[in-house]
């Protein structure tokens, strides 16, 4: 005898179900998530679950879930015998001021910077173009993985006008920020920066270089930094991994 | 015969051609990602390879490459008989002050809100604390998949205390932005918010409500928001399509 079918409304309340638990268990992965990055659960451990149920008014269910997206985020393990515990090194960036990575995560560690290119190339038109030079002007082009206690952390493509650019092919680009040898050079501060930020599927061959998942989030910021006379002197692309960096800061409603 | 084991050094030679070929690509993809982004290919048509060849200095091979990452993010397509278009619609969303979805996107079309959930809730520890509410109190959930003009750009999470939320509910979510109606309410604008944003990896349940593909790159942006007085009103957990928005703004080096 052939199953009789399912009444309609079986399968839709179902289907409503699941997509209210998987609501309820994104809703929960975030709070924790927040929780995690900011230092939130001591010594890296979770509560076990059913505590987690609790503080946050949760089923069972909705936690398991929640903590099988964030596993799979790779921001937390479970280890037999521990528990779940912290697995990520998340790093706040600050989007408040220019600031160059050695100095805004000086807390958190030694920024290395291995050169993967260093050296003056012909301005492709649009750079030329943004650092108001002529076309076809010479610029000196540096790539650079950047590492923060020997982690890849970004990948950091940079053009400089010559004149500027020049002064520091003599400097010691491995361990130090771009901002800290312009400001050495120009004997003074920098002026602001025009920034856009984007999330973007990581190519394979960034991700390979950024020792990332093929595909993995990057966090790509594109950055033209200037003198405080406006001049520009620094264009940058850069890929952040985007399970090592957040951007923190404080917008305002009037200006 | 046995083929002659090549030398060692040719392997590593042309790893390193491979290598810098595909460096050359993602630089210059990021080039013209720019130059699609700024609205800079008039009819949003790109030049012929060897135009760009030409304008970028680069090899018809690099300019193939390159396309071919375009191509990937889907922000450009092949169309047979006209050649490169561009296929994304990316918005720019402000980072310079705190702005709802219609109104930085103003200029670009109309929001509309689904609202996925609309309700009090208990409020989870986390939740109560950084709203500065007792432990278990009330406070309003909405949950809302944001498009513009009709395309899903961005799956909002709000929490806000019931003095405040309670008053949401007979407004019309649909159309307005939360900001907009909590300044009507309260008669006076916002304070300031505290934001952090990330990149991450849509989880599949996410991707599907914003009609992305799984594991697509999501721009994250928590947000906790102020009255003028310090107190917290709002705290969102926001998730923008990669593929759909920037962040714009400006950073100065001296505060």
């Amino acid at each position: 005898m052939p199953a009789e079918p399912a009444p309609a409304a079986r399968p839709v309340a179902a289907a409503r179900r699941r997509r209210l638990r998987a609501d309820r268990a994104r809703q929960l992965a975030d709070l924790l998530r927040h929780q995690i990055l900011a230092g939130g659960f001591p010594g890296g451990v979770l509560p076990l679950e059913d505590v987690i149920a609790a503080d946050y008014r949760a089923s069972r269910n909705t936690v398991r879930q929640a903590l099988d997206l964030l596993r799979g985020e790779q921001l937390v393990d479970r280890q037999p015998g521990v528990g779940t515990v912290v697995v990520c090194e998340k790093y706040p960036h600050g989007l408040d001021r220019l600031q160059g990575l050695a100095e805004t995560l000086h807390e958190h560690g030694r920024v290395t910077n291995e050169v993967r290119t260093v050296g003056p190339v012909g301005a492709p038109g649009p750079v030329a173009h943004r650092l108001g030079l002529p076309e076809h002007a010479d610029v000196l082009c540096i790539e650079r993985l950047r590492r923060l206690n020997g982690l890849p952390l970004s990948l950091d493509l940079s053009y400089l006008p010559m004149d500027v650019g020049g002064e520091l092919l003599g400097c010691d680009l491995e361990n130090t920020d771009v901002f800290r040898l312009l400001e050495q050079l120009t004997g003074g501060p920098l002026g602001h920066a025009e920034i856009t930020l984007e999330a973007v599927n990581a190519d394979a061959h960034s991700a390979a270089v950024l020792q990332a998942p093929r595909g993995a989030a990057v966090l790509m910021l594109e950055r033209l930094t200037r003198l405080p006379d406006g001049r520009p002197v620094d264009l940058e692309f850069i890929r952040f991994r985007g399970d090592r960096i957040t951007m923190s800061g404080v917008l305002r409603r009037s200006l």
